[in-house]
């Protein structure tokens, strides 16, 4: 089935949940117009749902090949790319002065949200350019930046994250590919990069390639590390391109899913680079990169939700199985009340995730270009705890839903050329790079909330029962259901948050062990929350869309916030435990 | 990794949770005695770990192939098969009179979850040949049962289940195969089956299948078919094979796991074959293998998640990544509190699934052998109340273990050889075949439930509370926390219960849309209770696992029995909201 963007609910998320409309207030976007949104939506869906689609389920059978140094991209997707690089679409959120569009960075998540959808491998390439653009933005010289960003921006060149080695993988820190200075300013780059998504293909005519490496003088460990631009061709002085640099491709990993997407061995031989940013400041930069490409992740999160949602809906409609009340003959499979729950569910879920991402994106404009100081601290805080919890909680629900889509299937899901196996397959990478799921935990846990003692949790946590008390006063009905659900589930975050603080001082390993639970009961009723938000302003609108946010705030109620006073339990319960069960019921462990 | 079965946890489940000395003492088992587990077990491990284990991960690259109709199967596993045969093993549960062992059910099941764990798709042939031979013997005549019992029960032959067309899947009835009486006592099947597990291959001499099929004048729907037995070889008046039958393997299924486990397209010309039973009767008998099969499968589920516990374990000691306090240079990621914390889940988890499908071999045995009429009755209403539970919840759990580990692989857990990837693909097949996990919700709800007014529920729940007081009564400081829970818990058992039997005389729709949410719950709870009673009856027997049979249940109650109120919720509120959440969200349905 080809994939068709869910134009209302992105939208309503993007007013509602983003807030872009505030982001536009701000005066920071010239180009944006409240009457942008639909159209700019409805065009992104068109090259997704008409041009990116239908490479799907080829890429996934066919995948990316590499022969002799030279990676070819799967069928169709070099004129895909330069369709995609053509309209503009890369450029959205970047600055006009080096070509882009000065957007609303919600409004690239949007629109990315149906590249994704639509084909996940494809989508990846583009992904790791904004990057790339973000990190040269921040951290570039004027020469870099002249040199490079407009043509990563119009989409003529890709970039690419060259991070993991074979030893220094969650441990970045570790690496040790050299940086060795060639007395011009330039440096000879060694060693080998592993797991490099679009280190190499043919879809475009230079790959800029960012590399964390060693310099001889380096301390040890993640404060020795810098970040370099190697470009796989030099660039003139007049902008054309030279000669290639001394790295290849030297593998493919052989993958279980998103088969477009060459994953590649890098071998670097002395290639030629430059430093990005100050020397050993290179974690720095990295995480500029990383940060965005956590967002990015999450948002692949969502997109498998929708696919695997859309994917689901098709097949039990098309599928005849059995009986049902009301119906001559074989019914459709949509028919059965299992199979109904599922969807309701899978529709709540996938909204939910959306709404946590697009919060976050909101968030991370606002934390950028609010006029008041204030107003931008508050917003970075909340995109800072936001950020592992859309990577995180929205990248397990893709996950399973994905898994619920082939269930749905029965038998044909296992198949693998199923359009429900392809969702499935392709999606399990998102809950591990960029950093894996209990990284995302650990970030929360350890960084983002023990950095202001639970203040931004805090500050989420009074939003939410101002929400409650909206919700209560609309007079819904649903929505006085959604306030009362909402109302016991925040109490338990809250709860669950001064064990998290608590624990962090006195047994930092306790506090870990529960990190994972514990960010689950945020993303849900954070999730739950959002879609109460969406519900209120939608009714307060008049907004078409506002039964149907009502439905999927109370569905997600009671089937998941329901869950929180248990979730909660499941946090501390067992990390208290999990010393002396390892101890009981594992062999011991050398150190 | 290689596989090595966790014997005394195996002997645990089979001693405390199985009650197979029960069993023992009904006389019916003359060859059975206590002494006799360890060195069985030893025996089985010895097979699995070293036999089937090392060919596991070459099955999964090479897999089975089809070549002019002849399957080969993957390298070593025809070897391996005569290996496996020549043991015994198959005959372990079936009568002496057809060289059989006349051993427990349950102790065949502990043997069967070693090879499972060991070899997934070697696995699948014999479990296929169990659910033919167990058809034979309840519905074959004399002359079939002389013909063909004692060499499937030797494993010279396997059996296979012909069950599914493109059309009939989970609606069985709607096959369309035909037989038409030859007018010498046999007939001629026509037809196409599709997903046939082992249907063709090279391991054995001939090939026992066991086809569904309609006659001329058969009613339409389930009550119109018949089974037949068509082997692939005739056998002569003196034993010997004669010629070849009329169908073929005419293509191999492109799956995402089993990759060596052969899933075949069979086509019927015109086959030779006679019936098993009564004319119209296949219903019946096909539900004597497919209740062996849905024991089975559940096993298949505490399979995976113990190799997947196993593979998590044996990865997480020997990747080094980052640090850990008390470890000098690069720690092993053991030491990460999140990886403890999803090393004890696996293991508490694996204990549970494992109860819970011994538990239901113990009823079976005690069903069929007890002494007392009363007791046979009990054990039986039992066994039929655990098989969807083990079927669906163990399946489950399998999946949801196998992706933990792939989560502890991190990145190399998505590369398709990695042992936890394999691990994930071999097991998503579990919770579709066999009746996915949603008729297993239906079955437990809408027939299990339902035919005695929940009268076998509401026993496991006095059984429950039972267990609650000798929990209790141990004085243990673990068992008096997990009693506590259980309490709580079968409390929600038992509401969600009344609930589901109302709902199922109220509105059946909106009872099944509650019906997966339900085995949830019920398996959760009957998965503590098991888990309880081993600790208590451990401890009672001062048993030398009893310290680990504490811990697991502790470790279980802390982190699932916790989740009970809030799995109840998800019962009964979104399957009330269901239509009118479908009619809100999804375009219209047509009948």
């Amino acid at each position: 089935m080809p994939y068709s963007a869910p134009l209302a609910a992105i939208e309503n998320a993007l007013k509602y949940n983003a807030d872009i409309d505030a982001a536009g207030a701000t005066g920071a976007f010239e180009n944006y117009d409240s009457d942008l949104l639909a159209p700019v939506l409805e065009e992104a869906n068109k090259l997704a749902s008409n041009v990116l689609s239908p490479l799907n389920a080829e890429g996934h059978k066919h995948g990316a090949t590499l022969k002799d140094g030279v990676v070819t991209a799967a069928p169709g997707f070099k004129e895909a790319y330069k369709t995609f690089a053509e309209g503009g679409w890369i450029g959205l959120p970047f600055p006009e002065e080096f070509g882009g569009q000065a957007l609303p960075k919600s409004l690239a998540i949007a629109v990315m949200e149906m590249m994704q959808s639509a084909n996940p491998s494809f989508s990846l390439n583009p992904m790791l350019t904004f990057g790339s653009i973000e990190a040269l933005i921040e951290k570039g010289t004027d020469e870099q930046k002249s040199t490079y960003l407009e043509k990563l921006i119009s989409g003529e060149w890709t970039g690419a994250m060259n991070l993991t080695e074979p030893t220094a993988g969650s441990d970045v820190g570790a690496l040790k590919t050299k940086a060795v200075p060639n007395g011009d300013g330039s440096f000879a780059i060694t060693g080998q990069k592993i797991f490099i998504t679009w280190g190499e293909h043919d879809v475009a005519e230079n790959i800029i390639q960012l590399v964390l490496a060693r310099t001889p003088e380096a301390p040890a460990g993640s404060r020795g590390i810098s970040l370099f631009l190697v470009p796989k061709f030099f660039v003139n002085a007049d902008g054309s391109l030279g000669d290639r640099n001394t790295y290849q491709c030297i593998g493919l990993e052989e993958k279980i899913g998103i088969h477009a997407s060459p994953t590649c061995v890098m071998e670097y031989n002395g290639a030629k680079g430059w430093l990005i940013g100050e020397e050993n400041k290179g974690l720095a930069a990295m995480f500029i990169m990383m940060n965005a490409a956590r967002l990015q992740v999450g948002l692949q999160g969502v997109s498998v939700c929708e696919a695997a949602t859309q994917s689901a809906e098709a097949y039990a409609r098309d599928r005849k199985q059995g009986k049902a009340p009301g119906v001559e003959g074989d019914a459709a499979i949509i028919h059965h009340p299992d199979i109904r729950r599922t969807l309701v569910s899978m529709a709540a879920t996938t909204q939910a995730a959306r709404a946590i991402v697009y919060a976050c994106a909101g968030a991370s404009d606002l934390a950028e270009h609010s006029k008041d100081a204030e107003d931008k601290a508050k917003f970075k805080q909340r995109e800072d705890l936001l950020v592992p919890i859309a990577k995180a909680w929205c990248t397990d629900r893709g996950c399973d839903l994905a898994n619920l889509a082939v269930q749905v299937y029965g038998g044909m899901g296992f198949m693998n050329e199923s359009e429900a196996a392809q969702i499935m397959l392709d999606a399990r990478i998102n809950p591990i790079y960029e950093g894996t799921n209990a990284i995302q935990a650990m970030d929360l846990v350890g960084r983002k909330l023990s950095s202001d003692k639970g203040a931004g949790m805090q500050a989420i946590i009074a939003d939410i029962r101002k929400t409650v008390s909206d919700a209560s006063a609309t007079g819904n009905g649903h929505l006085a259901i959604v306030a009362n659900r909402l109302y016991s589930a925040v109490s338990y975050l809250e709860e669950s948050t001064e064990w998290m603080l608590k624990s962090m001082a006195d047994n930092r390993a306790v506090a870990l062990a529960g990190a994972t639970a514990y960010l689950r009961l945020a993303g849900d009723v954070v999730g739950g929350y959002l879609l109460a938000q969406s519900a209120i302003r939608s009714l307060e609108a008049d907004d078409d869309f506002k039964t149907k946010a009502i439905t999927l705030a109370r569905v997600f109620a009671d089937e998941t916030l329901t869950q929180a006073q248990g979730r909660m339990e499941a946090v501390s319960a067992p990390a208290n435990l999990v010393e002396d069960a390892m101890a009981t019921l594992f062999d011991p462990i050398e150190a």
